[in-house]
């Protein structure tokens, strides 16, 4: 985990070495500076239960894939196997015909908690990354539950760090933008959400006992489309940084 | 973890007391012996990763429900948070209308593992224990997603212990019965699994690494029916042991 709170979202050139678990603790320094160009980041944490996801929870992306808009919150699981970091690669699955990317703004979950009233959300919230909703469009459709078509290994990007800074109110009206091989494909603020983040704390955690690292995926805006082995795909939510990862064949 | 191997199946009244964790090192045993009466057990495992549930794997129970048999397995995700162990409460959720048991044989995994031949899915598997594969049938088809109507907080009893002495092939012909308030409401062989054990590590290990802990719910037999607020449910698998909780409003 890479501590950025201090730049207010302009990104420096070097990193710091933090040590012990931030989820658990005051973030500790070692004093250790690294160039960012020089390090490989690791996801920015593996949730010890469970990556909640939303689905269709921006109108014109249900629209897209010609889907009504839930009337309730559309909640799946992806399993912590499935977390990869920046730069890992996407693996593109020997039974599947249409991969897909959805870029999203990430929720890390800070304090167990249950019944999250609203005005607590802020409470429980340790900070924000991106995501990539990697989905098997073909096995979404064709198995029904989306266990295996959003569960595969590798079918979570999760990075490029955790920023700890921002308020709820500026991450809900944050530009989400995806671009796959350098051509943007995805453009969309986190203002279009239909449900926001506090909403879906409130619901998620109405049913289900939420850990610190534990990850929400908020959903994704327009322009999801197919990736191909050798798809370089990158996702970057304004204020946070960018996730990018590449597609490679099994 | 109760070790109950030596006894073949047939429990005695008292536990040994383990240390360390034998998903990762040989049973150890500390020497001392419990009353079974005197102890509380808690849930045998909690997954680090997940709780892997199987739908439809029994033809008369697709049938109960109206479900056709699907062409692949059909693969659903429960949180580690939704595990319980025996005698603890199932709590009924207040939006919840029709809450079910599910009487189910569950398979815990001993080995970080991917792709698994059938030819070497006995090595990857701990044990058995016994699953109630809770689920609230309203939000189950309301939500069109499984997450919410089979992860709610205190939806996946397992126990009373793993059993750790059994063949896939014993394990492939148990008898599970089910009783509410004592009376017997499903009573059904695991014979009558769609996919077997051996079938289903396959199948899942094709998409998602699973990792020591981790549990396989393998199906339910015909027979499920309503639970409400004060009854008890017990759910017994030959060779292993019963599984009892009582439900309680919240």
């Amino acid at each position: 985990i890479v501590e950025l709170a201090a730049d207010g979202g302009k990104h420096p050139d070097t990193v710091s070495t933090l040590t012990g678990d931030p989820l658990s603790m005051p973030v500790q320094l070692t004093g250790e500076r690294h160039e960012l160009d020089g390090v490989r980041l690791l996801a920015p944490v593996i949730p010890r239960s469970k990556v909640v996801g939303v689905g269709r929870n921006y109108a014109a992306h249900a629209a897209e894939l010609g889907n009504e808009v839930p009337t309730t919150p559309l909640i799946f699981l992806k399993p912590n196997t499935s977390v990869i970091g920046p730069d890992e690669p996407i693996i593109y699955p020997e039974p599947v015909t249409r991969l897909s990317y959805e870029g999203e703004l990430a929720v890390v979950i800070g304090r167990i908690c249950r019944d999250v009233p609203a005005e607590r959300v802020k409470d429980v919230i340790f900070g924000y990354t991106v995501a990539n909703d990697v989905t098997a469009r073909d096995l979404q459709k064709s198995d029904g539950q989306w266990a295996r078509a959003k569960g595969y290994d590798t079918f979570c990007p999760l990075g490029p760090w955790i920023t700890t800074h921002q308020s709820i109110e500026e991450m809900s009206d944050a530009m989400i933008t995806t671009t796959v091989d350098g051509i943007q494909r995805q453009h969309g603020s986190t203002s279009l959400m239909l449900r926001g983040i506090t909403e879906l704390v409130v619901y998620i955690s109405s049913f289900t006992t939420l850990l610190p690292g534990d990850v929400i995926l908020t959903g994704t805006p327009e322009g999801v489309g197919e990736l191909l082995p050798g798809h370089e795909v990158s996702i970057t939510v304004d204020g946070i940084g960018t996730l990018t990862n590449t597609v490679i064949s099994k």
